[in-house]
């Protein structure tokens, strides 16, 4: 059965593990196992804050880690869950989704303790963990083959009050932009998950790539404070800074590739576009005589995520075109 | 026999391939096929120049096959052979090394023609290819592992015609950055080779992480046009442009990681850094009680190299830092 | 959520594909694209027709894109939607089952618009294609590991009007042989599914080996088109031609082989061959001194479908022996 | 459909399969064929004997090899359904779970008639032939990553009549050590549904690391031979022999690793340890630096079960301490 | 030190293996072992007959068996030293390469006993089984990716009389063709070091795909049989058969693809083709729009080889065009 | 260039790395790291000992890390170069062989410093450290495929003082049992490059079976303590221990499989055993109905090594005989 190795309950701060039974080749009686931090002290509320969803995506590791490193119980007012690497197989191997089963994680809500190990490891975060928890931040980045302008993002919910709770969550993380967004089907999501059980939920894009940088690392990490201490889980003032509102709606600003070859692009991240804009050439991998494909603009607007890979194939997502909305209010 | 299926010598705009035998489980009597392209008119110089020697380097077959792509035969004078994509096996898998014979083909010159794939490629280019070419241009870029300041390089030569030779070479590409070196030891280069056979070499590092940007791809086209045009070969007008001399020499700038973990950058590209500042952490990809390993500059400089994957493992390039010289004179 | 890219219900000739949401490794919000053609025009029935439903079965997707090639839309009378690549994952790796999930397509369906790649995608032509379908053919060859005598066929279904509708376009196809069949068991086959929607349904079985004659392609494209012809679908004439009826009723007629080695027929397709004969040696893979085993024919008859690979395995389909009934009549 | 290919019900030693079809890549209409004997003969009871459910785990099936060769049909007097290698793509892969599906079989029942190979096995086995069974015996060891004092198990069951039939069989098989416990959770196993079916069920767990020991192999064939004859279905006097009860029951008898390195044990098999005692050293596996890991002692008692391979991993069974209960009187 | 098991020099028929020591994960002190028949009695020529030379052609090793299977020593005047499959791991693997180097085995000749294992293996062959050989017969077909009319081989030699040895032996294998070739480059071949050595050297091409039919081995069952009569090694009457003369010396026969999709052939084997003759057409794996490219004669002829896999790639050998120079007179 | 990160000459305890050039797919400018400790205090000789030339063979690495964990430079006299996992990519990987070159790392030397990674790093072994020492130790174990009596090895070597040093040091070692051999080609090992450097060599075959006990640990630790105390090297009385003579010269006490099955051994490690005794049965894999196979002994002797996995396979070594020559004098 998975098991948290360690108590949700007792004051101080604690390491473990969520320890998921999975009998393998390399191990008969073997477990895979977590890594888990809870921090406990006060009566403030709790957070869970979870990395590594797609084992490829480095800021909320990062940003976790960092933030964990040196904090002293005292810091916290209530209780911090922290799970740097939640995927952990896939954050071992480097890879979006989990080497044990080939799950993508985010589609393994509400999970299944007599599932594979994915949908265990979900299904414990869905039975045990969401449920103790008022706020929930999941971060997310573009990974190896997707990078975004870095934004933390809020859905609009059908419950007002719960909507502009987590938008007012995702304005006080503070990224240089704010998106919401309403998923058409958030089937098998955390973040449905955690919005279904009524919490305060978060998510981002921050980069990608495959890599962090100091920038992006520092947006997580400055994110992640200002949320905890915004809902008084950090003991540290509240600083307030800019963040400008994204409108990725749209299913006219997705683009993607019906050819396979060599992406050139045309455009950037942040680079604003025309509708029929030429964004990229994509050329034929070995027939130097083929004419160059293109991709066009749908829709003008901010371009708000590009494809990363030197390569693109048909079916990839080449291009996401959102709306600048301008500056928000500083909360 | 390995045999490119083109004339060298005959007027005009060709297309073909280097034919290289690979009898293989799925093809008993087959061959790699590297597509070439020729174009010869007029009686100027010969430039060979070549994209993807590593398969996961995109700023040089994207910035050929852009000028490939409506070029007509009277617009050269002299001889162009353009190979986008010279480590063809390796650039249709995305990999830098060959996926056939895991060779890194920059260190397998002068070749073989009875060695393995990469050996036999790497003898027709040294002994049919090289002896043709007057100018040789290799483009390289970071790849999926590093990130470079955009450069074009010459090595320091022996001979100080030759050396003078490439030194300005290098300067008309005029990437921002224009970079000399002293190869400690250039076995197994393509670069070596076109260099002890008395050519005019340039490289580049444009880029990387395993992708191109506007900007990047931007840099290596207008390089290739710049050198083609300073050469004669290509009948447009040589337009000057700034760059900055980078000193690369001092081996204390190249940063291995000796641990294993989570890569936490604390210096981007192009910053200036001192001597035992600290350029990144590195956490423990599991143990969150660990404390983190730090990387120090060994010296003071400008950081024109970076690891780009999330994790990072022993003995992997972390940072290299070099010396800005400042601008270099127009040409 | 699976689409198709292009309108089903507009008149002309439209190129697009069955687009197919697969977030994984190398493509962070990728999806498999299956090449799709609808051809509209005038007031006829609809035909879909499909290939490569195994990956590695040719006769289809050929019959299919020469077909397809040079098509005009004013040749069709009502609507043909041609997939010549439907298992496409598996079509591009050359393999029966999809390289993505495992799943023999075939024991797909219905399919599950959440369940893995092939479910999804059997889903989709299930619920959007089959619908809109008179008639479906769907083409299948022995692949890699059998050798089928060229064949249409048709199920023995309970509607006796379905049933003669199906046989009656079995034997439109005019393959050399035309056979009928009772599944015991069809679930999760495209045939069950057409075949319960009360559709015309037609499958082959067209020669294999994991290639493509001359005649194989002859015979698939000839019926193709005399069996849209038939249908009034193609505006061409329907030209009658000879086929012999086969029965391949008999479990009795499947041979199975229950020892590993090296397999030598005795028999070759379209052998007539008496009960106890011997159809094969199997020599002991590397004991020279092992008695070869014999596989010996249960049941007298016309030897109709072979194992194609050199070596042979315990449980592999050796031999099915069938009954040659006859010619049928001309239609 | 899944098939035993001899019959159960006819006097005499017959050898056939389980054929369970497989439609693959490498043989389109093929099968898995499981090796199984029966041998019917008299009017005593049933049993079922069955190893290699784990497929790297050897002294079932050398034990049921070693008694079916050689073995006359009047030497039975009953029915004996002996299968020696009964997961057996792991069995040839030398795998503990499945190569065709990664199933741990022993976590596939009652199996599903549509399911994935194992489950279709499962089911076949769930429904086919533990019902006309009376007593089942499935061996198991170690296999490649575990190793166990040997010991015959029967389950403590809620009905007290079946609880002392399968004790006493357990006691009959007379290992060294015969252990009682209570499955927390038997979903899945086969042990479960051959109990539920009432049967008279008894596992083993005898040795492990990969292999078998003339000792460790004759343990198996002697409680193999003892098991039958206790229950009169060979033909042979029952010669009793000593055993000591084995008491597992107690959850902080099991260890688990949470670091990763090289295993050092301090303790070994057999082993009387203190409550404390430091059982292993775990060494970084590549910093010399790291103070090593210890695993020590959560209870007193003997030490039953040991981690095998060099290396060990965060969440593999390092150890299981039980408590040695004393002779058993002589049966 | 590579070894062989049994003596080549004592009477009687010996079974055996060659013994070429590899140390591996999966066996330290291991070997592979490949199996050997030698027969040994009376004062004839010694003959050396080799199959699965490349793992994956049939034919050879189907013959070896059939011949050697029930042979008695009396029957044998002289020596024959049979290796059913010389590539003994690509044979087991089904690849025509071997799976534990990559190589392929005939170009790894005059080997190396320091090299990989098929060098070791070819050192051997070439140090101590060619030099006691007067006849050697290797054995090829067309292996699983290309397909041949079947031919019996001699080499166009240097020496006269050895050139009219080796095309009588060829004729006397008497296969419906017979060729004679002069090959550019022999290096690395089995046949050029039997050649160089002085001996008789015939070798076939007999059929292909993967597989072998009824007349494919019976093809190679006579011939191997004539071969061993005509020299007087097997003790039967020489039965002369008809054979036509095939020309396959011009370079401009061999046409290889390069574009890379769906292979139609619009011809077969042994059909007569004419110059321009449109051979082939190949339509793009997945762009239905793309116009297909074709293949034509180069050459009128007799279409002597033809590629098999239903995916083409570029470099693949298409077809080979031969001259048909009629029949030859019976021996 | 090899380098070592760490001095040889200085006083004190120093950690560091082998650090070889590695480019590859996963780390552009790569380096493997092969972690050292060097101690240099005081004016005694030079011992160098490695652990995992093998990788899966554990007891030197363990007692090599179980040496140096809490070590003081004032401990020792003279110089310990000490390499745990020396062929640390093997090690990590679990595997007897490197899994970057699948090279035998006991087979590289003397090393090619522009070889594959194995060769680079045994020329600097050889070439640098080797030359360094005048004790050379390099622990071995069956690993996971043999199992070993244990045992110190010396060679016979023709110069009678190298012959007397060097079996006097391992009986220093005072394993259980003592062996003297001769190699009948030492070409590429560790132990023949340390030999003609005229060193004082020892090495070890302990247990096996890619596990350590704590007996086999503790004679690896023992004997390294005792070696190096007996040189002076470890400042520490030498204490000395009993062992017996093993002698492992003749070629006939190598038994290797013909078959492949399933292995049932009837001897066990430190047997006595008789000429023609029966040593193992061996099963056919899935024929239930074929007889096993036997193993038996050429010579009679004591049972040194065996066969450790379940399965066995043509070519493997099955056991190995050798001649308890009694027990030597206590040094």
């Amino acid at each position: 059965m998975t098991a948290l190795t360690i108590p949700l309950d007792e004051p101080g701060l604690h390491h473990g593990h969520i320890r998921i039974p999975h009998s393998a080749d390399d191990s008969a009686w073997g477990h895979v196992m977590v890594p888990v931090c809870v921090v406990n002290n006060g009566d403030g509320p709790t957070a869970l804050v979870t990395g590594a969803n797609h084992g490829d995506e480095y800021e909320g590791p990062i940003a976790i880690r960092q933030f964990l490193w040196g904090l002293d119980a005292s810091e916290i007012n209530g209780r911090l869950i922290a799970i740097p690497s939640l995927n952990h197989p896939a954050f071992l191997a480097a890879t979006r989704t989990s080497p044990i089963d080939g799950v993508n994680f985010n589609r393994a809500f509400p999970g299944d303790p007599r599932g594979t190990l994915s949908l265990k490891l979900a299904a414990f975060v869905n039975d045990h963990l969401i449920p103790e928890a008022d706020v929930v931040l999941d971060f997310h980045s573009g990974g190896k083959t997707l990078d975004f302008l870095p934004m933390a993002v809020s859905h609009i919910l059908d419950d007002p009050e719960q909507d502009a709770r987590c938008a007012t969550a995702a304005r006080a993380f503070s990224a240089p932009w704010t998106a919401r967004l309403r998923e058409i089907d958030d089937t098998g999501m955390l973040d449905g998950a955690a919005e279904r059980a009524g919490k305060t939920f978060v998510t981002t894009e921050l980069g990608g790539g495959g890599t962090a940088t100091v920038r992006s690392a520092g947006i997580a990490h400055a994110g992640l404070t200002r949320l905890l201490a915004y809902h008084g889980i950090y003991r540290a003032d509240y600083t307030p800074a800019p963040s400008r509102a994204l409108d990725l709606s749209d299913p006219a600003g997705f683009h993607f590739a019906t050819h396979r070859g060599l992406f050139h692009p045309q455009a950037d991240l942040g680079d604003t576009v025309e509708e029929g804009q030429t964004l990229a050439h994509i050329y034929h991998p070995e027939d130097l005589e083929a004419a160059p494909k293109q991709i066009r603009a749908a829709r003008p607007g901010l371009l708000a995520a590009r494809h990363v890979p030197g390569l693109i194939q048909p079916g990839d997502c080449a291009f996401v075109i959102g709306t600048d909305d301008g500056p928000l209010d500083l909360l």
